[in-house]
């Protein structure tokens, strides 16, 4: 993901002065590839940008790369960082605390969608924080979207993100019941996803799921691990609120068993093996 | 439902020759409407005419009517029964037997589309049953409906209705604990609203029933009550298959919750009272 938001800023004539992943190996063949630095620390990533944009996989890496001993903001002033990983809203406020306290900004800029989106700059990015901070790199945000919208203060991109996340996947994991029964009744799961599309059981994952579903074609674009994730955080969310969501809570329990079952790397549509009669038997 | 079928088959030009209801109330006034017969027994509504509709609430309705002394089948061969309820397929197969034990011939014919679509003749229309006996009545049919679809032998039809409403209502229901916890955590549910629209939070029911939920409208186009059976039917089915279908149980339970609190006569969406801070509290 970050990768292909470096290739796309480059291609429309932004200065991509370095390049960071903790597989340096990674950094070093997409700086070859740009013409820019890999660093091997995070302060020296901090210190040859004005703007930094991150993207890690959970919680704990966005604490790491921020909060701790050799992270990003020693000697950060000034800078301006947006974060782009699906994490707890509550990170995105530590972070945007920790930065505050250093003379640095922080945005997060919630992406709902994948890489070949970030490789053509068609993502669509929801961003939380300052208004002032948003303005000064909206440039940049504007050549990797397609559609950019300032949600809120720090931390509301995050909790929309989470909650368009919370829903597609109780989708996902419902289409998958719907089809898997299907099957398991001797109908034509075509013929299903025709009927579905026509009807009121029609949504944007029967679009972009059901084929992969019925062709057991689970090539990772958000995975089933992710999908875990991002409903664990909008369940914390209702935890935390007092509301109850049934649901979302049996969503993030079968995309754990999928996990469980050593299949988290798996693209999400792939909840489907726990529904289609004779796949995966956990 | 009924009587708007009764009402287009008279404008389209058939000859509309009985209607019939419990209340026989209803009854006398659309048969002054409509200037036809509104026998009190079933036996003379089957005696009215080549075709007979039937639009009932639930299983047990479905074979008072064809199985209990002083039904519909009593003299009725030579007929074509068309059966429009919702109800279990294993209901269909035995009003099939029944009906082919008497002479006579059924078949269903399942709606995905509601009142003012019966009234307009635009129903989505799936029939389950013999391919000769959907022939026989396919003109009939053609004027209600603006996609009629012969899904397969009697049960099938059944059987993808129940996934369609079993799918629905969870992506009811899940969209429900979207937009509530949004506004447990002070998001604009507008915002939300459009965001869903716009990533993989949209569905059909997000077109149909978002707005709803979030101005508390449920006058009624699809019960709770309904929604609550219907889940249950897919859930039998996939009890009996061996499909576990964990998200279409907290589904129904949801419904279910909803009709114990007195509220199951409301429209489907009212599942966000259950959601929604601050509304229902059961």
């Amino acid at each position: 993901m970050g990768a292909n938001m470096a290739r796309r800023l480059k291609d429309c004539g932004h200065p991509v002065t370095a390049v960071f992943d903790v597989r340096l190996e990674e950094a070093h063949r997409l700086a070859a590839e740009l013409g820019c630095a890999a660093p091997a620390t995070l302060p020296e990533v901090a210190a040859a940008a004005d703007v930094i944009l991150t993207v890690v996989s959970d919680d704990a890496a966005m604490r790491r790369i921020f909060l701790d001993e050799g992270g990003l903001l020693a000697g950060a002033a000034g800078r301006v960082f947006v974060n782009c990983a699906t994490v707890n809203p509550g990170v995105h406020e530590e972070v945007a605390a920790a930065c505050a306290a250093r003379g640095c900004e922080s945005l997060e800029a919630c992406m709902a969608s994948s890489i070949t989106q970030a490789r053509d700059g068609s993502l669509y990015l929801m961003v939380g924080g300052g208004e002032e901070t948003f303005r000064k790199v909206e440039p940049v945000l504007r050549d990797l979207s397609k559609s950019l919208r300032h949600v809120g203060a720090t931390g509301e991109a995050a909790k929309v993100k989470a909650l368009v996340n919370m829903v597609m996947n109780i989708n996902t994991a419902g289409l998958a019941e719907g089809l898997g029964l299907g099957v398991a009744l001797g109908l034509d799961p075509t013929m299903l996803k025709e009927i579905f599309a026509q009807t009121g059981g029609n949504s944007r994952v029967l679009e972009t799921d059901a084929d992969d579903m019925l062709a057991r074609e689970h090539e990772c674009w958000f995975s089933a691990a992710h999908a875990a994730k991002d409903s664990g955080i909008a369940n914390d969310l209702a935890r935390a609120a007092g509301v109850r969501v049934p649901l979302s809570e049996a969503t993030e329990a079968q995309y754990r068993r999928l996990v469980a079952a050593g299949r988290g790397e798996l693209d999400k549509s792939a909840v489907a093996e726990l529904t289609f009669p004779g796949r995966c038997e956990d």
